[in-house]
């Protein structure tokens, strides 16, 4: 069923369907929760610690549009059993945890928004990724998965506050499965503010992982939370 | 002299300043020379063949709201005696290119636009750039001038087209020289609907050229000439 156009690209009915967010503890799975949450997903918050997923999901139930019982916690494992799976750990743990959760995150959709980057005494830079970015390595860890990249440039402090109505910024959505694709689009989109706009195959993700240096940059230099808006779409 | 605020970061005042186009006739070059020549610049459109640089200036000279005595066209070399020195040439020229401009290029601010991209079946791609990318090479080829990056996702279909007023497109400005990319911002700031906006230093280029072939699956995707703006500046 096709219920929501965007221009002249059809994207799916998402409503109903559950996220998990792997690292949903960190600040941006907690902020890509927060937003999910109020646009009526069922989230499950992931974290190798059980009891501290419970009490994040304890503090998002509690935030204003919010109704309760859409937010629970748990460990990872437990988060892959939902119809869409946000991968948001930091790049240190990448790897291992895709290992890990090969079998649970089988036939899922898989969301990867991980930015490999490091940081000096000049500010941010990218990481040089064997596989070319962490969403390459998601696809090669997880054969058995629909892997896409998306959700990268999102300000997770915009994200987090309540305050803030609209999230300024369309989301790139890469990947290599078209209803896969649609699918993350249709999520994004559905987050007040936000478009989730096609941005090419996985091969392409590279770049769009460490662009989130340059938006750092400009944050700094401009002192503020930068998004990005894909005009002529 | 400080005549433009953009929010509160203050950029130079650049009226008057010359700009060189180094692969001035190709479509890149040609729609920034369009532009810029608009916004009231000098323009020498460079080319390794001075005829077919003159005739480029000719046809620019003549089109809407350019005034005739404001192109001219030249060899590449002579494209260099400007204030400001765009490189526009194909990727697999700029090494050459640059090679043999190192002393023309010598104190001039260069605007390195070039994007190395390949295509095959399934679309464009990023191509691994040993220095890094076009910019960092740029460097390393001219250590003696003050090299910046920017114009690489301005589309030049829109740029050539008078009918167009307002280029809706942010330039990500990079460069390691502040005062150097201070001018630049100037300069991408000057065309109507742009704005030049810092983002980031050299080391931080090779994405945002490769984010170029994402701008090419959104353009395929939506049948459109994208274009990027960041928000939050």
């Amino acid at each position: 069923m096709v219920v929501m156009a965007f221009e002249d690209v059809r994207l799916p009915d998402v409503t109903g369907m559950s996220v998990g967010i792997l690292g949903g503890t960190g600040p941006q799975g907690r902020g890509l929760g927060y937003r999910l949450a109020r646009a009526g997903h069922r989230i499950v918050i992931g974290s190798r610690d059980a009891d501290k997923a419970a009490a994040t999901a304890r503090e998002l139930a509690a935030m204003p549009r919010v109704e309760s019982a859409s937010v629970e916690g748990a460990d990872n494992r437990t988060a892959c059993d939902t119809d869409i799976v946000i991968v948001a750990v930091p790049w240190t743990g990448h790897e291992r945890l895709l290992t890990e959760l090969t079998d649970a995150l089988a036939d899922r959709v898989v969301v990867d928004c991980v930015n490999p980057l490091g940081f000096d005494e000049r500010g941010p830079y990218a990481l040089t990724v064997p596989d070319g970015s962490a969403a390459q390595q998601a696809a090669r860890l997880l054969p058995g998965s629909r892997v896409t990249a998306a959700f990268h440039h999102v300000s997770a402090v915009l994200l987090a506050d309540p305050e803030v109505d609209l999230i300024a910024t369309d989301v790139l959505v890469l990947g290599d499965d078209r209803e896969a694709t649609g699918i993350v689009q249709a999520l994004a989109t559905g987050v007040d503010g936000m478009r989730g706009v096609f941005g090419g195959r996985l091969r392409n993700a590279g770049q769009v992982e460490a662009l989130t240096a340059n938006l750092i940059a400009v944050n700094r230099r401009y002192k503020t939370h930068s998004g990005l808006r894909v005009t002529g779409v």
